[in-house]
């Protein structure tokens, strides 16, 4: 039970991440560049997914990544195999990503080489949900061996974010995954939530939802000066 | 990044939760009753792995067991399907357990009339670490479907605990789970760590581990009075 003085720090913490959060979003859309941020709980298969999709997008459009971790590089060193550029934040005992951590780990790069950034948070179904880090598209992740019940149980995470993908489909029959009652669980806490399957392992869904990026992507993108 | 003054309050918040878990050892140790708790990530098989074991050591025992979740009432509905006395704690938005919520929901209970008492924490592979439940051991489960990595990315909930159980062991074939790896990753951050190799779903090294419990339970009983 949170006491009233953590109550009132946390609340200017928070605020004092919106400020930077929207400058962040405004440096974004000034640079063109999508921003799409990924939360999941640790294990649900982030980082295999996004170095599937950064290896597809690569051959397409300009991308990047940054992932968050509390402690090894070694996300960074999967998602570079995808041959784009990507930079690991570490976190030490931070348990979420802040917008000023995605602002200091941004101040070497520019972002008006980049059409698509990713910012891969740390796995926790919980934090992460109240830090805004400027991003166009919040993706939150949950695998199939997870069970069922993980957005009635994290309403909060899959309210903050924009589209749930449904991970490791490969492995549903084998944990009798049941498909239907996830789909209700999440359509319960956030209806009308977009749902892509995927799986990395055997590719399902994922050129699917490459295309729906792009589009996203593409349609954001500003107007060209006249 | 926390500011000074959080992390100030946040010090005074873990201590006020140390007094509050050094009263509840004391509690637990007069009445001669075992402490176990459970961390881990969203999904790992907390619930499953504790029904099973709940269903057992019901019948050596007298066992209850408190859990906590952001929202629902889902795991206590399961757990109480083992016969033994359940009761849920909700979190709110709070990621993790306090000594406090123990505390407020012991209150009703006899601990003199309980052996054994488990807790299981909110899932969640970070913040669950800083805070002391009074427990006499912690337990931190892996699944084998989160790869093997876990360890050296969250090495705070594993330095804090103090047995590891690698669960759901009936899906390492169809995940291509490295063992060997994953033990050499505990290992690496808390060297001679116990480790249990468990399936809720085939019942693989359940009574193993319920053995091993039973024996620290009557181990720490107190002697009785002469």
């Amino acid at each position: 039970m949170p006491e009233p003085r953590l109550v009132e720090v946390r609340k200017n913490i928070l605020k004092a991440n919106d400020v930077i959060a929207r400058e962040l979003r405004e440096r974004f859309r000034n640079a063109g560049v999508f921003v799409v941020s990924l939360v999941s709980s640790p294990g649900s298969g982030k980082t295999a997914f996004l170095e599937k999709i950064l290896s597809l997008l690569h051959l397409q459009c300009r991308v990047a990544a940054l992932v968050g971790d509390l402690a090894t590089e070694n996300d960074a060193v999967r998602l570079a195999r995808s041959q784009a550029p990507v930079k690991q934040i570490v976190t030490g005992t931070l348990c979420h990503l802040e917008a000023v951590m995605v602002r200091n780990a941004l101040e070497e790069w520019d972002l008006n080489g980049l059409d698509l950034l990713f910012i891969e948070n740390v796995g926790n179904l919980v934090c992460p949900s109240s830090y805004d880090l400027g991003e166009n598209l919040r993706l939150v992740l949950m695998s199939v061996t997870e069970g069922e019940d993980k957005p009635l149980k994290y309403p909060t995470i899959f309210n903050s974010a924009d589209v749930a993908i449904l991970t490791k489909t490969d492995l549903a029959q084998a944990v009798e995954f049941n498909e239907d009652t996830a789909l209700a669980n999440i359509q319960a806490v956030r209806p009308g939530m977009r749902v892509f399957k995927v799986s990395a392992k055997n590719g399902q869904g994922v050129a699917e939802f490459v295309d729906y990026l792009r589009s996203r992507q593409i349609a954001l993108r500003p107007a060209a000066p006249v």
